[in-house]
C-alpha cells in the first residue's frame, strides 16, 4: 500500500502535542511544581447553569423510545441553524441564511476539512504567525509544496509582526484561497470594517476566496470592529466564515462550532464552469460526517437564551479581566506586549531577542508556566510567546509574580 | 479558485440524502400516511439506563470548575481506551493494545477520513453491494477514476450475489486497499474465520492493507463466526478496525465509535520505505479533530460495566427478534431473503426481476414502508432491496402485514 506521500514532510508533530510532550517530561522531572497554563488555548470555567440544564434535559429526551433522537440531519439540526441565524446574524443587522449554516463537531474539524474542496493546485495564503490547522491541512493535501526547514515552499505568508502593527500586507502573488483570522490567534489582533473591505474588494478582484474564522468574535470589546465578515458588502460572494461555540460559551470539551458558506460563493474548473462551494461542502458533511451529537446542539441552543448570553458575556469579561491584567502587568515589567483588547491572547515580544522555544522553555523551568512559542505559528512569530488569559483569576496572578521574578 | 474537480463526477447526492428527500416527498403528498421506515440503519430504542446515568453525571462534572474538562486527548481519554482494549478484545483472547485505539465522533468520519493516508494512485477494492462511504471517500480523493454511468473506472469491485453466495472471490487485479464489511451491510452475510483468513493471507502476500468495518459484530449468534479481523493471525500487520458504538448501543445520535490502527502495519512510499499507519493516523487526527466529547466518552464507557452489558445486549436481542420475524415472514410470502441471522439486515431478492428503485418505490407507495434499493449500493446490488430490523416490533409487525397485502 502506497502511503500520502505529502505526510513524509511532517518531521514535527502537531505544535499543541508536542508542547504537551514537552509539558509532560516537565512535570515527570518535577512532580513537585505547580505548573500553571496559559499556553494552549483551552478554557477553565464550568459550563453554565443553561447549558447544563439543556443538556440534562436532552439526555433524558434520549431515555425514552419517542422522543429519543438517532441519526440527525448532517448539516445540523433546524431548531440549531435557525437560532443561529437569528440571534448571531439577523438580530445585529446581519444578513446570513439557516440554510447556509452547517453545524459541526467544531472549527478545527471545519477547517481541517475544508480544503478538500479546492483543487490540487490552489494557491494558499495565510497570515504568519498563524493557527497550524489551516497550514499542516494543506500540507497533508500536497497544497503546501516542500518544507523548507522552516516554512513550506507553495504557501503564501503574510508576515504580520510588530512591524506593519500585526496588519497584512496585500501578497505580491494572488492566492486562490485566503485564510483570515480576526480577533487574531496568536496576536490578538483586530481588524477595522475597513481593513477587513480591503480584503473582501481583493477576493472579489480575484476571484479568490476568504475562510474567515470568526472563532473569537465574543471577546470583541469595541462596538465598531466587525464580528463577522458579512459586514462587509459582497463578502457574502466570496467568504466563508467559521464560528465555535468554544470560546465563546466553554465547549472546547463540549465539540460545537458551525461554518457559514453563503450559496452565492463559487468556485471554478479549468473551463471556467462556476461550482457551488456549498453544495459540495453538502456532499462533503454528508459523506464523511453524521452530525454533531443532539444532546450538544440543544446545549448550544441554550446560549442563546436571555439566560444564556448573560451567562456567557460573564465568562468572557471574566478571561477578558484576566487579558486586561497581563497586558498591563507584562508592560509594567518592561516587556513589549500586545492582544488581550479583543482577544484573550496576549503577544508578547521575548526579552532580548530571546528564540520563542528558549523563552517557552525558561518561563516553563524556572516559573513553572506554560506558554506557547510563537515560532509553532511559524516564522514570524519568531522572537514572540502567546500567553492565553484562560486559566482562573488566582493561577493569573500567581503566574504573573512568578514570570515577574524570573524577569527581575 | 479552483475546485477539487473529483466533486464534478457526484450527479447524485449521498445515497441516504437522496433517499430521504423522496420520502419527504411522498409524506408531503400523502399526509395521512403512517410511515414505517425499514430503510436507513437507524436505531430507535431509547439510551439504556447505565448510559443515562453516565451522562447525567458526566453532564454534572462539567458544571464544576475542579472537574470541568476542556480539550480531551484527540486520541480519546485513555479510561475510554483501555476499557475497550480490555472488554471488547483481551477478554475474548484478542491482542490489542489501548494504544493503538483511537476514539472518534463515528466509523462514517474515521472510514471517509482514513482513505487521506493513501497515495493518490491507490487501487481500490470494495465488495458490491457496499456501503456507499468507502467509494465516495476515495471518489472524492480522485482514486476512483471516472464514473461511468454505474461504476467507477478505477475501483476493483468483488460482486457479492446469490451467485456466489455473497461471499467475495479474490481479484485478478491485486488492490493496494481492501475494504471488507463482516456480518455485511448490505447483505447481511458473514465470512468464517477461514474465509476471512484467505484475505488476511492475500494482503500480507501482496503487501496491501484490509480496513475491516466490524460495525455490526454485535449482531454475530454464532460463537464460532470472527467478531474482530485479529483473531485471525497476522492480521495485525495488514489490518485496521473500525467499530462503533451506534448500532451495539444505540448511540446514533450521540456519535462514538473507534479505530484500531496496530502499530506493525504500513504503508510504503515509492522508494519502498515503510511508514507506520498508526503515526499517519495520529497525526491527521491531532491536526484536524478535536476529540469526542467526555461526556459521549464516559457513555460509552458505561456499557462495558455488567449492568452496561446486559442492556446492550437486551437492546441486540430485540433487533434480531425482528430481523428473524422479518426473514421467515418474507420467505413464508415467497420472497427470496438472507442476512437478519447474525446481522440487523434482510436483503431481499425483488420479485420478477423489478428493478430496485422500482421496487424502493412501490413499498414506499403502496404499503408506506421505506426501504433502500439495493442499485444504491453499487451495480451487483441490482435486483434487491434491504429492510433493517431497527424499527421497534410492532412496527415490524404492521411493515410485515402491509408488504404481504401489495405482494399478494
Amino acid at each position: 500500500m502506497k502511503i500520502n506521500v505529502n505526510y513524509k514532510d511532517f518531521t514535527a508533530s502537531y505544535l499543541f502535542s508536542d508542547i504537551a510532550k514537552r509539558v509532560k517530561e516537565f512535570k515527570e522531572n518535577n512532580p513537585e511544581a505547580q505548573v500553571i497554563s496559559l499556553g494552549i488555548g483551552d478554557v477553565t470555567q464550568p459550563l453554565t447553569p443553561s447549558v447544563l440544564k439543556a443538556l440534562h434535559k436532552a439526555v433524558d429526551e434520549m431515555g425514552v423510545a419517542e422522543s429519543f433522537k438517532g441519526y440527525g440531519p448532517e448539516q445540523g439540526y433546524a431548531f440549531l441553524r435557525e437560532t443561529i441565524a437569528k440571534h448571531a446574524y439577523l438580530d445585529r443587522g446581519i444578513q446570513v441564511s439557516a440554510e447556509d449554516i452547517f453545524v459541526s463537531d467544531g472549527t478545527k474539524s471545519d477547517i481541517g476539512n475544508f480544503q478538500e474542496l479546492f483543487g490540487a493546485d490552489c494557491r494558499i495564503a495565510v497570515t504568519d504567525p498563524v493557527y497550524p490547522v489551516y497550514v499542516d491541512s494543506n500540507a497533508m493535501s500536497g497544497r503546501a509544496g516542500k518544507w523548507t526547514g522552516s516554512q513550506w515552499s507553495n504557501i503564501i505568508y503574510l508576515p504580520c509582526t510588530k512591524e506593519n502593527d500585526f496588519v497584512p500586507e496585500l501578497p505580491k502573488e494572488v492566492p486562490n484561497c485566503i485564510y483570515l483570522c480576526y480577533p487574531n490567534n496568536p496576536t490578538g489582533s483586530v481588524l477595522t470594517k475597513e481593513q477587513l473591505k480591503v480584503w473582501v474588494d481583493y477576493a472579489k478582484a480575484n476571484k479568490s476566496i476568504i475562510l474567515y474564522d470568526a472563532a473569537y468574535e465574543a471577546y470583541i470589546q469595541d462596538p465598531s470592529l466587525p464580528h463577522s465578515i458579512y459586514e462587509i458588502e459582497g463578502a457574502d460572494e466570496v467568504a466563508v466564515e467559521f464560528r465555535s461555540f468554544s470560546k465563546t460559551a466553554g465547549f472546547t470539551g463540549l465539540r460545537c462550532g458551525y461554518v457559514v458558506v453563503p450559496k452565492k460563493v463559487v468556485g471554478y474548473d479549468d473551463e471556467g464552469n462556476t461550482f457551488s462551494l456549498k453544495d459540495m461542502w453538502n456532499r462533503r458533511q454528508t459523506t464523511k460526517f453524521n452530525g454533531c451529537p443532539y444532546i450538544v446542539q440543544k446545549a448550544a441552543e441554550a446560549i442563546y437564551s436571555p439566560e444564556g448570553q448573560e451567562e456567557i458575556q460573564a465568562l468572557v469579561k471574566g478571561y477578558m479581566a484576566n487579558a486586561q491584567k497581563i497586558l498591563a502587568t507584562l508592560k509594567d515589567m518592561g516587556l513589549q506586549a500586545c492582544g488581550g483588547e479583543h482577544a484573550p491572547y496576549i503577544w508578547i515580544t521575548t526579552p532580548n531577542n530571546m528564540p520563542s522555544w528558549d523563552f517557552f522553555q525558561l518561563l516553563l523551568d524556572k516559573a513553572h508556566v506554560v506558554s506557547t512559542p510563537g515560532m509553532g505559528f511559524g516564522l514570524s512569530g519568531e522572537g514572540y510567546v502567546r500567553l492565553t488569559a484562560f486559566a482562573n483569576s488566582k493561577n493569573v496572578d500567581e503566574a504573573l509574580k512568578r514570570i515577574a521574578k524570573v524577569l527581575a
